[in-house]
């Protein structure tokens, strides 16, 4: 069995890759919820829903995030009414925040809620939320600490970040049981923000140290390439932190919890310098067009990960 | 100073003639909120929203309900995911109830959140739910006692009414203070249903014997017209409970509550029969079929109150 951590959008792309080549019963999904909130009353899971909706195939590969063939009537409702929002809410999309959280007002763990949904959407590979449990990220920044929605959706990203803020907290249960499964074959970290989607993951109580201790290969995905994010507001967050934009600071951040890192054909040159750094390197093309590219990767990563038992 | 009560659509009406011939301080619009009900996490309170968009303009009279202009991507999302519901939600008529939810949720009372929306909806008139607190109206019937809305909607209103109950309740504080207000003139019944709409208004906690106490006119408007009612399943209900399909029977309902009762032209022959009540009679054009209508019966409605004094 595979344990896979994602974030949002560029996590979802190695997600769906990784279930086009393992069996549902063979691959969880854990995904990071610390970039969810409360809007209008409905509970919103942007990279549960970026996962699921790329998982289902139904996720707008053009815009980059929510559903193909949205329209956005309340949306415009809600603006003719003097309370439009910063953060786009699609007619469709309404359907899984009501579903969720009607789930959630009725008892259900999200865990449970995201499973109705997934068994709704047609997706058969377990999506589990990282926590069920609130554990918001707040982003600190030159306009002070903000929600992460505030800062990644309503600011675009655009204040200096000084440094990310974690909850931390339970992790759920599902996730602990995927980390202790004794079929676990590898932990693959998708090539997702480290800062933002993979450093609440490990940020939950007990997840570094099960990382650190693990007894099977761990290995993640760069989501640098070629000196630049391959999507998202990494590259500008490194500059600001003052961190080399290279995967040699992605080798860093994940120091003691990956066995292997994946890189870019154009970051070959990186290679000695996170190999001194106890960290094996694989060399391919890591920027996933399509479907094929998706699934390539993912059998990449599988079987790096599977030379460094 | 006039004080209305008002359920759904067909109050709606006169509740918008009103509303054309006093200035918004002139008048109060208490609504039934015994169909409220809460739907995939979402505060819904279809009598208040039938007023507000009446009184807003932008209700849908071809369709009778909802908002004109309505799109339904949301519901046909939500039925694609196999979670539709019986009860229809537009686009545009979830924005209502995402910002009522939300100020719910913030802690506002219903008074508050509705307020709200009346003012982002351009409307100045005050329309005041009859309580803040749930205050749910079941319908017995040979399915057993149904929730109001699945009654109302899901079921069409197919089952055979056997009772209503009302679960009764404190009254909004805004309702309590316009049945004290000094400057009150007269108490208006719109043609609601009265078992319906106007039942559970009455059955709450202290309302009923301020109406019978009442040192002003009440009369109320026949919602009964030709041995048929004007809209909803009013005259299938009388015939249920085995009461005469005509306007004597919501005189006797109101019997001790009003002055005076509105008829039809066409129930002219029952004015001695309602008149023996000792309730007098006003006999009129009641089927309002546009704006125009909706203003003179309101003034017919409003001078037959003053002649009750």
């Amino acid at each position: 069995m595979i344990l896979a951590l994602a974030g949002g959008v560029g996590g979802a792309r190695l997600a769906s890759g990784l279930a086009s080549c393992r069996e549902p019963d063979q691959l969880a999904l854990v995904v990071n919820t610390g970039d969810d909130f409360r809007l209008y009353g409905l509970h919103i899971a942007p990279d549960l829903d970026s996962v699921m909706y790329a998982l289902a195939g139904c996720n707008d590969a053009e815009r980059g995030w929510g559903l193909r063939g949205e329209s956005w009537q309340c949306m415009r409702a809600l603006e003719q009414l003097g309370a439009g929002a910063w953060f786009q809410l699609g007619d469709k999309d309404l359907a899984t925040h009501l579903l969720r959280t009607q789930s959630l007002n009725g008892g259900a763990s999200l865990t449970k809620a995201t499973h109705g949904l997934c068994q709704a959407y047609g997706v058969r590979h377990g999506i589990l939320p990282m926590s069920d449990q609130p554990a918001p990220t707040w982003v600190d920044t030159d306009m002070g600490r903000l929600p992460f929605q505030e800062y990644f959706v309503r600011e675009q990203c655009r204040p200096r970040v000084a440094g990310v803020q974690y909850s931390g907290g339970p992790p759920s249960a599902a996730f602990v049981q995927s980390l202790q499964n004794p079929a676990l074959d590898a932990i693959v970290i998708c090539p997702s923000n480290p800062y933002l989607s993979i450093g609440p993951i490990i940020a939950l109580d007990g997840v570094r140290s099960a990382l650190k201790q693990r007894a099977v290969p761990a290995v993640a995905v760069s989501p640098i390439v070629g000196g630049a994010s391959i999507k998202g507001p990494l590259a500008k967050i490194m500059g600001e932190l003052e961190v080399p934009v290279s995967p040699v600071s992605v080798a860093r951040y994940y120091a003691g919890l990956i066995d292997g890192l994946v890189i870019d054909q154009k970051d070959r040159r990186y290679r000695p310098e996170i190999e001194d750094l106890g960290i094996k390197t694989c060399v391919t093309d890591t920027v996933m067009l399509d479907a094929e590219a998706r699934g390539m990767l993912a059998r990449q990563v599988l079987d790096f990960a599977g030379t460094l038992n």
